[in-house]
């Protein structure tokens, strides 16, 4: 078998077999296969796509490059959720300790932001202590003890997708379905969990725009995941506004907190409660999507779901205290609300603006390795279909240089579309295949 | 400019700029872009094509990575002729010469033959003394005393497509019209000629394989090569059997000698009178292509092509005595006919299979660098149309290994297909673009 071959042949438009997916993978990993040659491959992919026995076996192959977690088999279902990225996205740290709670187990293995979209990595370094970077051994002690673990990702973790990844951010070969989901999936697999939830957002601040696209992107993870033997659902939700009210770390671990202590933003919970009763649902202890949305809400409201977070964040080392005082989180020096510019109906809050607007006052990062404040960000006070008098606050923007502040003002202005009329209400939620 | 955002712009199906094109070959010549960026973006143009403007910027952003050469001012328009590739291909030898005596200054670089198809270089190193390389300043010295140069190509002409096409060599993207036509012009363009006149073969031993494909490259390398201040013309002939008889490199050079001698094959001196009258054509020494083949004919009949190719092979080294015996070429040990099977019409004789059966018999090289053997091949005695008796010699093979001869033999036969009926006469000419 030759690289020159495989490539050929995908770039003719043929379905690779999975022995040529893993001559590839395993030449490409070991250094056999040379960038180049993986750079037109990558770009023939691109072209060409691939079915989803290609995906599947890409994403093993990939999954497969190092080691897999073998996670006890006398655990409690494992499970995991992964969100394609967005604005606000706090979700797992309110649906990890929430579906913990309830008795499922949950190892998760987390990013960090890039350009508007956020990393829950960077969230959970906000709170003092906290340790994200952990053993193999002490995430499986972790696991073992508490029955909930997020660390950041490990080097040894799909090695050949962090390899590919690289490639393919500097050859224009990220925008590709199959390359997207075998990615994200590869990970997942040697993570171990077997119950997978995928959290897939379509709309401006989500990397796949349309639902169509975000729906087609689900279904290919979906048939991977269970490809390989695990239980993959998949909720579909709009991120065209930020979800929530917060856009910044530390910001939306306070909102995380306030969810979990039974408040927070309803938009929030309800995300929360649907992924979270999806996941119930998926490994088999809900009867139905409704009997898991009850008796998860019910853990949010009598604090069983916030003894589970304080429990699993001072584990890992954080700060007990500064989740009882979520006050004493890092905090901006400059704290000015955006007023409305006239009256009228919010009828757009573009979330790839704010998320780019967030980046810019210091809440993430242009490209890998750049340092970040916790303390900045954006909290909304009105979402889309809101009415607003002239003057009110729509936003309060939290910097800690003023420049930037007055920037942010000016791109969050330009964020915003007003209307006589009220708009027809935001849909949140598409689709959760289950 | 960013050489990423150019690969997605070609990714997505933009035409690019002919900054973009220049800023990618520079930086990729200079080696600030590297290979895993230039195989993205091959592939990318593999599959969404260049257009005419494209592909000549291309095409001089290559011919500008090296020198350019500048011929004397006062000379003859200097012409040049390039063949795409084929089996017996041996027409350089008759047709500069041919031109040359006719007052026509020959400034050629020329390629050795990789695979099935022969290279002209590889045909002048049988001719005992012959130096195909040449300084920049002997190049220009043997064009000005005898108006008549042929040297292999030096390494600083195009340095741009000699990286590139390594490159694509090893990643899948040879096939592509835009990066073929401009890699052939880069180097006719660096190499000076004001008229050129292109051997555009199509059929089974040509790398275009149809009639259509082959004129589409003809048509898009005479648009570059005009676009940049040239005179380009095109002929485009069939390539389903071998021209000529001869196939092996002295056997090549023995047949070409016969046609400067006013013998030879007649598809062979009629290829030769198409193309030299076709150049001077294009560079205006003749009224009409028939007045142009009837004076050529007369030079291929009464000597003076002759004497021109001995004054040219001479003043570049070679032995005047073996163009005077050319039975004193190199030679094979092993002369044995190969004999009709049955009694019919040859109906095919497939130039592929006879390329790959002297390339096996050692007249070619399957890699670059591969040493060959000047003496062994292929000399056909019939040609596709022509009747046969059982046990009539079709060919002899030429060979100086016994084992390599019997396989020759078999592949041979299978390279022959036979017909009760006379089959439809071959057409060898199908266009002249002038």
């Amino acid at each position: 078998m030759r690289a020159v071959d495989i490539i050929a042949r995908k770039r003719d438009g043929y379905t690779l077999s999975g022995e040529e997916i893993a001559f590839f993978i395993e030449g490409y990993t070991r250094g056999d296969i040379p960038d180049y040659q993986a750079a037109a491959w990558l770009m023939a992919v691109v072209w060409r796509g691939m079915d989803a026995r290609e995906a599947t076996d890409l994403t093993l192959a990939m999954a497969r490059s190092g080691d897999v977690l073998e996670l006890p088999a006398h655990l409690a279902p494992v499970v995991d959720k992964h969100s394609t990225g967005g604005v606000g996205d706090k979700t797992t740290l309110v649906v990890a300790p929430l579906v913990a709670c309830m008795g499922l187990a949950v190892a998760k293995m987390s990013g960090r932001g890039l350009s508007f979209s956020g990393g829950t990595i960077d969230k959970l370094e906000c709170i003092p202590g906290f340790k994200v970077t952990l053993s193999r051994a002490e995430f499986v002690q972790q696991l073992l003890e508490h029955g909930i673990v997020v660390a950041s990702q490990s080097a040894d973790l799909a090695p050949a997708d962090g390899k590919l990844y690289a490639l393919r951010d500097v050859t224009a070969t990220v925008e590709s379905l199959p390359l997207i989901a075998s990615s994200i999936m590869s990970k997942k697999i040697a993570a171990g969990a077997h119950v997978i939830v995928l959290d897939v957002k379509a709309g401006k601040g989500a990397f796949m725009k349309t639902e169509a696209q975000a729906e087609a992107l689900a279904r290919l993870m979906i048939d991977i995941g269970r490809g390989v033997g695990r239980k993959v659902g998949a909720v579909i939700s709009d991120m065209n506004q930020p979800l929530g009210w917060a856009v910044g770390n530390a910001l939306e671990v306070s909102e995380a907190i306030a969810t979990l202590r039974g408040a927070g933003p309803p938009d929030f919970r309800e995300h929360c409660l649907t992924l979270a009763g999806t996941l119930l649902m998926l490994a088999g202890r809900a009867p139905s999507l409704e009997a898991a949305r009850l008796s998860l809400a019910q853990a949010l409201d009598d604090g069983r779901a916030w003894r589970k977070f304080v429990e699993w964040i001072t584990a890992q080392g954080g700060s007990a205290e500064v989740l009882e005082h979520p006050e004493r989180l890092p905090r901006a020096a400059l704290r000015e609300p955006l007023c409305a510019p006239r009256a009228g109906y919010l009828a757009e809050l573009d979330a790839y603006q704010v998320g780019m607007a967030a980046l810019r006052l210091g809440a993430g990062r242009e490209k890998k390795g750049d340092a970040i404040d916790c303390a900045v960000g954006v909290v909304l006070h009105k979402k889309v279909g809101d009415r607003v008098e002239r003057g009110e606050p729509v936003l309060t923007i939290h910097a800690n240089h003023a420049a930037r502040l007055e920037e942010a003002r000016h791109s969050l202005l330009g964020a915003m579309r007003w209307s006589e009329q009220a708009p027809p209400p935001v849909v949140h939620l598409h689709k959760i295949i289950s």
